[in-house]
């Protein structure tokens, strides 16, 4: 937790954008999510919005404030002797109030009563328990207070929505600091697993391995690993192949570090320590998407030119690999980029991974006027808006053969000729590649975050395997 | 998974035990649990239910077994390609229900009208998902359709219920099996933790450690992993405190296996490698409970007689240190030792680690004619049951000095003048010390499960971790 007056200025500068509001703004901590039992819990994560308001890291906690007064409330309970004996002492609800710089405190089961009557302004719940919980407090349903698609939740109040995320988007220095030392943590993941991988071993082996790093110095795992030499399965969480030599193993791992940041970054190895020329071709063409991406970033420049910018310079590549013919302007014009990277150039972190999904796709990815492209890749861009100073984005073009959609694609017709099938179809056991780094946007351009850049040149990762495996 | 002959087996005895009962048995499997945004999900954990019944380790699917004709409907939906872009392809719908031994399948949105009109026999929910979704088909509300306390669900069915935990209770040779290997994989963690302890460190370096091997071997941990200089705090899950000399170290930790199934073992560890004659003496008569206990389980005898003993003993020792004066025999009936181990003796343990905890402590843990009791320690009792062969059981003795507790008894004067106050309070910084084996229930006694004992006699403690830090 940071000290209290980080919470309260974030509290006043959110109030402040909410003047002429009428009502009251209300913010639900989590509580324990049951793994099988319901004594059984994962890991307690806090909720995201209430550790950037609030700070407290315990469960079953809820606030409120008034639009109208600025008056705030902590909603929660003090222990009993049955939660001492099982969870040990807790610091009294009064004094971990203070801590976040709030001075009325009111039992958990008195929000009900100070929600009534008035005009409820909430932000879409993520955990299945706060939509039960929301829902029962505002007479809706649990659909009804949760993020509907990539618009967010109809239910929910959009302006306390934009506020947050126009709070949220800009990373003050002291998120920056513990961003890097997130990106640190995964870096070490990264640096484990790379030297974990050998012919023979098991997935999962290298997984552990990694993972044990990041619960060993911080909260865990930012998000679930994805290690596979199925590269072309986006979320591929299944650990149980043995490494096969000549495969590309794709490794997409982050940190969450004790104060809830994150880091997210991927790497490609050849499982041999070597790329065949085929794999370095594609290889070599995505290293330079993402450095191209790197080279472009600052503030002004839209994120979403930046994705068109890396699908036409791919698109230039795979044209001299004789993999698509035709004119590249006309090519990205058509989103033919999408058959190869159906996913978009990259996405906001901080708190969350992809920070502040949950609160609507379009509102936190996409400035007034920008519409979101309905083709397969662009339209699946999180960030698109214009970068300002304080933006952390990822970076990570990828280049993949899945052949289930470049059948679709075949069949359909959808690429109007310009795909060379013959000759992809010889890439369909090939997998697929991925480059991410996390990036902050400066006064002046652009930082990747992490006190060292994970190897990604093609000879250094051949070099630095080489060594490794020694 | 098994091979589908060990579900079809298992349904079928099921149906027998639910003969000439009226309607539908409806299994929910679960969905996806969000950590943070709801595409940011913990690692996926199938329902213990649906794994028993069905063994399909996949999110979002349901069955429905009519108890009047005998058939049985698998409900899920087949990949399309954007689902195949994100996950990967998924064996069908068909092709993964055949490996079930299950012949239909329908949409799963065809679940509604199935039930229509229907007597439906449900289980308690235990994810915040699946009480949703029970609350929708069934026309009830979330907190209806889940368990509401040790008696279970009063809304759930009563017959299901009972016939699912009759067969649950005892394990089948391939459960015992897997259980065997999930202890395995136990030991490798706590041996690992234990070469860990050394002053200095940080607790969570250990944890990290730890975890990291059955991330590495299995699925991962069986429950949020205790690893405390507070041993008198049962579920203390904060690990941010460097490791002090002199202390005692509470590890309560366990795997699960790939297959689910789990291991729950606990030992107690000098952090200085050496037991102060203080610590020792607690130590030696923890030690002497957990092999009383084991020493008594058989068929037939009621594991809360075993339970009673293991809390004479524990008095008589202590009644020898003068922290309790008085008759043993009445210090027991009056729940004395409560105040020293506020649990009980052990639980059912299985694919869950409190093996069907939610389908209601007391239908799962206490025969027709066994009330539960209201007291201190007894009463948190969650297997009183007469056992009988294929049982697996923990055997968890332990003694905590809790302040709270301590200064809430002689106020309120619980002890009826047995305690001694003066010398107990010279212990309010010494911790607690807990030691947990998982034991079967053969066909004329017991058998440790793993095929090695973690070192647990205060004379083996001491030299083995002399050894490990040399």
């Amino acid at each position: 937790m940071f000290g209290k007056e980080v919470y309260v200025a974030r509290r006043k500068a959110l109030l402040e954008r909410l003047q002429g509001e009428r009502g009251i703004a209300l913010f639900l901590g989590n509580v324990d999510a049951p793994a099988q039992y319901k004594d059984n819990c994962y890991k307690w994560r806090q909720d995201s919005n209430w550790i950037y308001f609030f700070g407290i890291d315990e469960p079953r906690f809820a606030a409120t404030i008034d639009l109208e007064t600025g008056e705030e409330t902590v909603y929660a309970d003090d222990f009993g002797i049955d939660d001492i004996i099982w969870m040990g002492p807790m610091p009294s609800v009064r004094s971990l109030a203070e801590r976040a710089g709030v001075a009325r405190t009111a039992p958990y089961d008195a929000l009900g009563a100070a929600l009534k009557g008035r005009q409820v302004h909430f932000l879409p719940a993520s955990r299945y328990y706060n939509r039960i919980q929301l829902a029962s407090l505002l007479g809706l349903t649990p659909d009804e207070v949760t993020s509907a698609g990539k618009g967010g939740c109809p239910k929910a109040s959009e302006p306390l929505v934009r506020a947050v995320i126009s709070l949220r988007l800009v990373k003050e220095p002291l998120e920056i600091a513990s961003i890097d030392a997130a990106c640190n943590l995964g870096y070490e993941m990264h640096t484990i697993a790379r030297r974990g991988i050998r012919p023979g071993r098991i997935e999962q082996e290298i997984v552990g391995e990694m993972e044990g790093v990041t619960l060993a110095k911080g909260w865990g795992v930012s998000f679930p690993t994805i290690l596979t030499q199925h590269g072309e399965i986006f979320h591929c969480h299944s650990h149980e192949m043995p490494i096969e030599p000549g495969k590309l193993m794709v490794i997409d791992a982050g940190a969450e570090a004790n104060d809830h940041y994150a880091s997210d970054f991927t790497r490609t190895y050849p499982t041999s320590g070597r790329f065949s020329q085929k794999q370095r071709d594609i290889y070599q063409t995505v290293y330079e998407c993402n450095e191209l991406a790197f080279s472009m970033i600052r503030p002004g420049i839209a994120y979403r030119d930046v994705h068109l910018a890396v699908a036409a310079h791919m698109l230039d590549n795979l044209r001299q690999l004789d993999l698509v013919r035709g004119d590249v302007d006309g090519m990205v014009t058509d989103g033919i980029a999408g058959l190869f990277m159906p996913h978009g150039l990259g996405h906001n972190l901080g708190l969350d991974v992809h920070d502040m999904e949950d609160l609507g796709e379009n509102l936190v990815g996409y400035d007034a006027g920008q519409t979101r492209s309905p083709q397969l890749g662009l339209g699946s861009l999180r960030m698109a808006r214009a970068l300002v100073p304080g933006n952390v984005i990822t970076d990570e073009p990828g280049i993949y053969f899945i052949p289930d959609l470049i059948r679709l694609w075949k069949r359909e017709g959808t690429d109007k000729g310009r795909v060379n099938y013959d000759k992809l179809e010889s890439y369909f056991d090939f997998g697929g590649i991925r480059l991410e780094d996390d990036v902050l946007v400066t006064a002046d351009g652009a930082r990747r975050l992490g006190a060292q850049r994970l190897p990604i040149a093609p000879d250094d990762i051949e070099s630095v395997m080489k060594n490794e495996q020694l």
